[in-house]
């Protein structure tokens, strides 16, 4: 008989939580008891799994010793909380809040660097990137080699949804107040989100860069190996639910092969290449899928040396929580 | 007494047409009669000017030598059927379609080089570029001697109103269907506009350019009088109904003196520079206003020589009409 695992899941009653669960059970990750965690507000709920419900527990009363893998999918302070109990239990954690640093927990990201795994140590910490991180990495990791990669100019125009549940339900309600013409109400943004772009999404630091910004130049540069890679990035917040898009210019030491580029977007995991002159959307490829989209793929209008993409993700899922059980499905060979 | 002019608005029952009509109401452009023209479908509507309703006719049966100056406001194929006509009768033209060749109309931004009306013959013949490129021209152009400009990359995030009424009208009833969870049934666009992003605005051509964004390149380059300036574009369209937006980074020679920017900036016309920390929405801020928000200057994360910004603009407005506007008052000058 096959190994199987306890695992916990803190965080299970959100958006990456419980797409994550789904996953899990879609990919027949070899499971023998699940525990899902949450705060003391959906203690008692319950989320279905291989056909039965399981009661979501509070994450305070966990004993971390049950476990042999924990997916730490809450905020920054909920994984640095627990994550020390965690790992004193000898309990293997992937995070996906971003909380840990480098050095503890190092970024992964399977298609890109999944030869990191091999030099950690039990119980292992791992960090899957934010999601625009994990999607750039996904499609620039094939493409390393074939174009001297320069610098990495992008916008990348995030769902609401990466800002979990809350930001999803409040472009649905300003949405439908502004369609019944009632006066808006902003709550969870701080202006009107629906039919609108938000350029800055967190607070900018005293140079003009938000965190996002300044985590995502660190989380790509070490997924991709690449310390010294020049990257500038603008993240704006866009009026779609679910599937972050990437405007992405690349400067390459030398001028483009194309055919080359698609070649090798054609043959790399995890991404789909749509056909030339076609381009994807979230709505319509992205959402639900386990690839990044790519499309537009070009030169410069003036410069051989350039290549554009278009990328687009589902956030949730490929971006966070396909990632991270990827991530564990590496592990657990090593984690007998 | 002083001068005042016979003016003819073709397109006037349009988005930029509408606009402009009230533009020259609100400015008090010196006008005698006020000619409104469309097709046969909206001839004998009515549109406001002055406190009267103006009859709107057919173009087809319009004298051009009855007008001093004529807007063209309709699309590529009505400027190029009676464009010929107007000048043979005498009467100057400011083209919004694009339609015209450089030669013959040149791209005019007056923030950007109104000393290009000085070298016009009458009857004049003047094209005001793409909305897109009449933005970024008002806040490039008083920043052309301070950065020594290498290298212009940008993602234009458009609103569907650059596309016209039809387009409007869509992404409304698209928004409508999906919060009445009713099927949803895309017709001006080919797939679901609302809450989505669609990164090709037109058919690319070969090299997977489309023609906007060549347009773009070309205006640009043309109206900052700059030909060699390497410029790198995607133009995406976005579920906002007015105000285009633009995510834009800058490679200089040399390091941004930031603090020179932020006073150029600042200085110039046509411009409204947002606090620092803070960032202008097209929704919040630049629809209906006569000037080009700039927010997010920031150098690059890892770059002095690179510079950052979020421009937002009203491209009904500050892109096509007032445009328009503003040339045809240095234009009457010499139009007696
Ligand atoms: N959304 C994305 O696209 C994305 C992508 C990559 C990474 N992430 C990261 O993943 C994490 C979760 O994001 P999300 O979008 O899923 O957020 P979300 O929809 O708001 O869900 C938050 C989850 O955290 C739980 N939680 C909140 N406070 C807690 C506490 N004190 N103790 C235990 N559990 C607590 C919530 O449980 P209750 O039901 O009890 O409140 C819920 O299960 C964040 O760190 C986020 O940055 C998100
Ligand atoms: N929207 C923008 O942001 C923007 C910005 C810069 C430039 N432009 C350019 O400005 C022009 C107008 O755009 P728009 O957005 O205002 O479009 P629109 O809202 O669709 O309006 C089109 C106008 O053209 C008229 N028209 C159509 N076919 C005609 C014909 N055969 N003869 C005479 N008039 C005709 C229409 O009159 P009926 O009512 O009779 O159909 C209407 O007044 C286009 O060339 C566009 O590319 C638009």
């Amino acid at each position: 008989m096959s190994q199987t695992f306890d695992i916990a899941v803190v965080g299970a009653t959100g958006t990456v939580g419980e797409t994550l669960v789904q996953i899990l059970e879609e990919r027949d990750f070899p499971i023998a008891n699940l525990h899902l965690l949450a705060s003391s507000e959906s203690a008692g709920h319950s989320v279905p799994f291989r056909g039965k419900n399981v009661r979501v527990r509070e994450v305070d009363e966990f004993d971390f010793s049950k476990v042999q893998l924990v997916f730490f999918a809450a905020g920054p302070a909920v994984t640095l909380s627990f994550a020390p109990r965690a790992t004193a239990a000898g309990c293997s954690l992937i995070d996906l809040s971003g909380a840990l640093p480098a050095e503890q927990a190092p970024q992964v990201v399977p298609e890109a660097n999944a030869q990191v795994l091999a030099g950690l140590k039990k119980p292992f910490q791992v960090s899957s990137p934010s999601a625009s991180a994990t999607t750039l990495a996904v499609v620039l990791a094939p493409l390393r080699e074939l174009l001297d990669l320069q610098r990495v100019t992008l916008t990348a125009s995030l769902a609401v949804s990466t800002q979990g549940r809350e930001a999803v339900t409040e472009l649905a309600r300003q949405t439908a107040e502004l369609l019944n013409v009632r006066p808006l109400e902003p709550r969870f943004f701080d202006r009107q989100m629906a039919f609108n772009l938000l350029a800055q999404v967190g607070t900018p630091d005293a140079q003009g860069h938000t965190l996002l910004e300044k985590r995502l130049v660190h989380e790509l540069r070490a997924v991709l190996g690449q310390p010294a890679l020049k990257i500038s990035v603008t993240c704006v917040q866009a009026p779609v639910f679910f599937g972050d898009s990437f405007s992405v210019t690349l400067a390459s030491a030398r001028p483009v092969d194309l055919a080359a580029v698609n070649a090798a977007l054609e043959a790399a995991e995890g991404i789909e290449l749509v056909e030339a002159g076609d381009y994807p959307t979230p709505v319509g490829d992205a959402v639900g899928q386990d690839v990044v989209y790519v499309g537009r793929v070009r030169s410069g209008v003036d410069d051989p040396a350039e290549l554009n993409l278009w990328l687009t993700s589902d956030n949730v899922r490929k971006g966070a929580a396909l990632n991270a059980v990827q991530v564990a499905e590496l592990l657990i060979k090593d984690l007998v």
